[in-house]
């Protein structure tokens, strides 16, 4: 409730690649309304995005908008692009500018910032990561991205992180797949993405069986990049989400390769005895995204 | 000045493998002494230690010390072993209390940190990071390490970055030196720190010539830690300082190589277009660690 104990209400965007998903609501338990719009074109998906906005403010009035986006994009409130997606290969999506037409359109003040960050502040506030002020949270789907909070704020800095293109040691001998970025090739993303399994194996993840040699191979790829992500950062936790984690026989196997990798180099309980609880999936699940955009909303303009 | 009009001066130790360097002083331009005093065991380094903290306090009474120190440490004072070295390969230096010691022998509150975490600080203060609220400083020499400041603040989390001991791509055909660290065989550390450079080429490093094709090789693995510390951390800035990085045409080749190995994914102008300010040197060279001890000191117990 505000001063004048009207309700406040926020909205909230998860801009994803394949659909973007629309709330409005306050948390986890109080959402009002949800709504899943397909990505087509800049122009028809915003359209379409700002409709639905227009219809439910109609009759709720809301505080504020919070988008959380697919990268890379510009976080920068400074800055002259703050809200656009930058460098995306995601035909067309280069250089829009989201929160600017969905702020103008609906009158409304707009918080932006990666998916990824949204997602770990959504946690932060509701799920795997309460009461921890430096944690990642790593995306493994249609691509691998990575965001969290250090010293408890959103991870920014120059723009924003891109854990999932980091490079790792590839054995071309025992695997020749040649890895799948545009950008650099056998990158972790490139080799451990979703799309880097399918082609990989001739088939898509979800029909390989739990028994296959695919998710040993890709929980290698895995404990790497959490290895460096550890080394880097020393998160106090690690909440790994997207399609390729519903396989849920991989959380054994890279917590397994992640302490031997380490190889008892870092000595933390959490990590020598609590593994269990140091490598988690998410506790918000599907609705991370879009509960962290509304969680945003509520950051920057409470 | 305190509230009485007594000035305020600090202690600073950079507990280092090679030496403790001690001083006491506020700021690179009001250092009152110095005294470098050579690492040996702890008992003997500590005592000498507080033996010349002890002689300056007798007529300079000192508010705080603090310490940056080699790593691993356990720098988070809620911790029952906070302000010890732990898991250190050094012979005796494991599990040594050093801040408890030094504490306790002087009467004195002792801020404790990475000698990496208080070098980024003190160069955020007076040196190359001004102004920078998340950005990182690397130390390669007789070993490699990372630290820095995110969202403003020392990096911590869990324990404290040890960005030196990521995993990069090892090519073993155009390289066979299999690594040397002792945990991690060949991570950015076992390839590129100062010890596996004299030990592939048989010489120390400042024996080699500037155009000997070890600085080629030095400058690729550099580019490959850095780019991942970049993907990772998305610093502002990165400082790169350490006996090794003395041999400034590694700049030019490290920075090239950064520009080429991200293959436009960040882009920021920082990156793109002004990458030689944005990978530098240290501005307060040598004194970086004791003056990071000071101000580990000042921002602890000002």
């Amino acid at each position: 409730m505000n001063g004048e104990g009207v309700m406040t209400v926020y909205g909230g965007i998860e801009a994803g690649g394949t659909k973007f998903i629309c709330a409005v609501g306050n948390n986890p338990q109080d959402i009002h309304a949800i709504e899943r719009i397909p990505t087509t074109t800049p122009a028809e998906t915003i359209a379409r995005t700002i409709e639905y906005f227009r219809r439910i403010a109609a009759t709720e009035p809301l505080t504020a908008v919070g988008i959380a986006s697919f990268g890379p994009v510009d976080p920068n409130p400074r800055s002259p692009t703050f809200g656009y997606s930058t460098s995306t290969p995601r035909p067309g999506w280069a250089n829009v500018n989201l929160a600017g037409e969905i702020a103008a359109a609906l009158g409304l003040p707009v918080a932006f910032d990666t998916d990824v960050n949204g997602a770990a502040l959504a946690e932060s506030r509701w799920g795997a990561a309460r009461g921890l002020d430096t944690f990642i949270y790593l995306t493994v789907g249609t691509g691998f991205g990575g965001g969290g909070l250090v010293n408890g704020k959103p991870m920014h800095g120059l723009l924003h992180p891109e854990m999932g293109h980091i490079r790792i040691p590839h054995n071309r001998e025992t695997d020749p797949f040649p890895g799948m970025c545009p950008f650099h090739g056998d990158c972790l993303e490139g080799l451990a993405a979703g799309p880097a399994i399918e082609q990989r194996w001739g088939q898509r993840g979800e029909t390989l069986p739990a028994d296959h040699p695919a998710w040993e191979l890709e929980a290698h790829y895995l404990s790497l990049g959490l290895m460096n992500h550890i080394l880097m950062l020393s998160p106090q936790r690690i909440i790994l989400g997207g399609g390729v984690m519903a396989q849920s026989q991989l959380f054994p196997l890279v917590r397994q390769k992640v302490v031997a990798q380490l190889n008892g180099y870092v000595s933390a309980p959490e990590i020598l005895q609590r593994i269990d609880e140091y490598i988690v999936p998410p506790a918000l699940g599907n609705l991370a995204g879009v509960l962290g955009a509304i969680a945003l909303a509520q950051m920057t303009f409470n």
